[in-house]
């Protein structure tokens, strides 16, 4: 800033005109927290193949692929799965009630209760800025429905537009403090980079803890209190985020590791935020997804009516799979009414979520009826989905563990593979000669050779010398299988090259 | 934290049982930036506005009137306008593409080149986190075009869900240095308090300028002249806000004014924002709306290729009034390519806007052409909704200045009314032993008495020792008279009260 003073001590005395060379806003003179941000899931990877994309689609011959399969994200109506009738239905009476007469009663019926809920009866009109109290309610039934009678209430309910939002602005609240005063955020490896980047973007302080991959990527007491005497050192943990089902490790917990995660929040009276986003999707047999709070909340007192939480849930997962309308909430427990009105004014200077996205919620968490018109498709469309994706993930893991140097825990929910590979010495002394990342850059040869998007295991975190990459289960079956034989002949190709 | 490090202590020697009077996020133990936020159109008044219209609701007869006039907030839709049918047929066309064949065939078209531009050819993949390149390239036509050639690119474009989010990320990528280092905001007082309240959220300076009531809310190069001076001694001013037409003074600048605005930011190094979400609400005869950049551009050098600058818009206010389905854009003006890719990794955490508020802008942007089907009825529900905000920004100031005690600039444009009425000393003298705001306790008995709902000028800020009130003029035109006539004998019986 040396520069700016004297350029402005020059403007007084000698003249008011500016100096050309300084520009107000570059990246020597921003915001250094942005410039700290780094978000693995649409990074040079994603770029490359959008380029790819365009260039197959202008009727290049160029690449040794007729098409690239994008599975870096989890974006499932890209990868060709089809909207579920029902939300589309419903957002068609609300986006244009003259044509409410051609829908079916149910549709209709719902149409017109979301129209109702919203000013002069228009999705047009703001929401307040939690959401619509109808859509609030409907919110909270669910949940105390899922949840086993473990009651919800409107009130704590927050309508964001996506759960990324949601996310950041609860991390938000919960920042502060300078020097080792510093909020730490204790977050998973591998994580959902979300995470990293919003705490790029707050300047609070990540705290890594470790997934046990060997353990189906379960999490452990031990790890957790490693990680906090660890992050105690050099800031003031506050936060611990768990993502459950898990992102990109496609875990799911079990109830005793959500009572130790819970023991130790409450024991070092950490905030705790629940990732559930991915709570539709659970395919292992046996299994099912338990939520953070109905944990807590089961285990009684002390932890019941003490330990703070945020859960966070979308539209865009599940089988639903609607990113594009952003849709989602939070659900605050243990937040005192004063804390929650300051949460409020955050949300209020941003208006409202889209009520478009509030209302393909209100499909979700109150669906068709048994009996209703639109029960049987609506069944039927989303036992379909979530079966491909149940068979998508038992195909690709056993897949990878055919390949020799390539080993995958079961895929027990989400939506990812995140399949460890060895790599060879001499791969991984060129690529630090290049002074690039070894994952990366195998992603990226994964990508030029044979048309497979995937994402490198560093921009979600692994441990120091190991390598992944995230895959998504969601392109349709047959793409999906191959897909994988695109990834075998490569991956055979990459190894006889560099032994 | 002298608390938490003690808490931290005791624990590590005598047990790992935790200290029940603490919990992890509270009022005490939060992010004080948000402790700062104040955002007064959603605040008190409005808070007991909505809980009088749902006693009333309920059949209760405990006040002196039927119904609450809700003049507090740009919500066209909500206060009865009728949405633009093409927008809501385009949208139903998109959100359920298999009721295509019954609407209009240029409906059909705009739909089918909406969902094509989309992943899967559904709304509901993510698209590109600046938007879907079609839109953006709509958009920067339309820019073009508003401008008289002034060339715009889709590169420049990115599209946020309202204009609120995309204000909020320039002015955070503008936010660094601490202390007298620390960025200052120049924004106008009056001002809306999206500004004030993000400055909080971000720890950046406010520093205020003032328009000049008497001249139709005008922006002098003397005022912002001071402004700066005063700013240069606390902070460093870095950006430059500038809302036109003027929410909430209902102004326009003329293209002088705004030279002077671009001089003023080129002499002293700022970056530029224009807020111009009101640019398709211009009344006042002979009167134009003109772009900051295209004011900007035709200056020439050395203006043309140095001032930074983003303007923006968006779907919520204008003749659509879309509030609720959050669509908006921002466009950038001489940003490196650098800065730009630094702006794109904020954004891309957030992963997309929604699908749909893009739609709803492209609509916007590429209304319908002459001679297709659907431009006859888009045209006329254009122009009559148009006219009739002309008419009742002349009926609301008219019948402000007949009053005793109430001045009210002329309304050239915007949503709003901001009277400036004066105050018996023994009511100000009264509320300063209640500890309450003049004009808030004056907008509560107005709401009180005759269920008429405004926004009091201290939560846009105003000069010392005046008073003013925000009145949207939105309510239909026989609700606004109503309105005017409730106001008018609240006032007189105010006067009579505390002569």
């Amino acid at each position: 800033m040396a520069r700016l003073t004297l350029l402005r001590s020059v403007r007084s005395v000698v003249s008011t005109k500016r100096n050309n060379a300084f520009s107000a806003l570059s990246v020597d003179s921003m915001n250094p927290n942005v410039k700290n941000i780094y978000y693995a899931v649409r990074g040079p990877i994603v770029d490359r193949a959008v380029q790819i994309e365009a260039d197959l689609s202008n009727g290049s011959t160029n690449y040794p692929f007729s098409d690239v399969i994008k599975c870096n994200i989890g974006d499932a109506h890209a990868m060709g799965q089809q909207p579920i009738t029902w939300i589309r239905q419903v957002l068609q009476g609300v986006v244009n009630p003259s044509s409410l007469p051609t829908l079916p009663k149910d549709v209709q019926e719902r149409a017109r209760m979301l129209l109702e809920a919203c000013g002069g009866n228009s999705m047009g009109s703001y929401s307040a800025s939690a959401g619509l109290p109808l859509v609030r309610q409907h919110i909270a039934d669910y949940i105390t429905a899922r949840d086993k009678g473990v009651p919800a209430s409107a009130d704590d309910i927050f309508l964001t537009a996506g759960a990324s939002p949601a996310i950041v602005q609860v991390l938000k609240m919960n920042t502060h403090g300078s020097g080792a005063n510093r909020t730490g955020v204790m977050i998973p490896t591998p994580q959902y980079p979300l995470y990293s980047a919003v705490l790029a973007e707050h300047g609070s302080i990540r705290c890594n803890y470790y997934l046990d991959e060997e353990n189906k990527w379960s999490l452990s007491r031990e790890a957790l209190d490693k990680a906090f005497e660890e992050a105690e050192e050099h800031c003031t943990p506050r936060v611990l985020c768990v993502i459950n089902p898990g992102n990109p490790t496609g875990n799911v917990q079990t109830i005793e590791r959500l009572q130790d995660i819970i023991k130790f929040a409450y024991d070092n009276n950490l905030f705790l935020m629940a990732d559930e986003v991915y709570q539709d999707n659970v395919y292992a047999s046996g299994m099912r997804f338990h939520s953070m709070k109905s944990v807590c909340y089961n285990m009684g007192e002390p932890y019941r009516s003490s330990v703070q939480m945020a859960s966070f849930h979308s539209i865009s997962k599940g089988y639903m799979g609607e990113c594009g309308l952003r849709g989602g909430y939070a659900e605050l427990y243990n937040w005192d009414p004063s804390i929650k009105a300051e949460f409020m004014k955050l949300l209020s200077a941003r208006l409202c979520p889209t009520v478009l996205g509030q209302a393909a919620m209100d499909c979700v968490v109150k669906p068709p009826e048994e009996g209703s018109e639109s029960y049987p498709l609506f069944y039927f469309e989303k036992r379909a989905i979530l079966k491909g994706l149940k068979e998508k993930a038992k195909i690709t893991a056993e897949s990878f563990n055919k390949i020799d140097g390539i080993s995958c825990q079961p895929i027990q929910g989400a939506m990812y593979s995140f399949p460890r590979f060895t790599l060879p010495d001499k791969f991984i002394s060129d690529c630090q000669q290049r002074s690039v990342e070894p994952d990366a850059e195998y992603c990226m040869q994964l990508l030029e050779s044979k048309g497979v998007c995937v994402v490198p295991g560093s921009g979600f975190g692994q441990e120091e010398g190991t390598f992944h990459f995230r895959m998504t289960i969601l392109p349709p079956k047959d793409k999906m299988i191959d897909c994988m034989s695109r990834f075998e002949s490569f991956h055979s190709e990459f190894l006889q090259k560099w032994s």
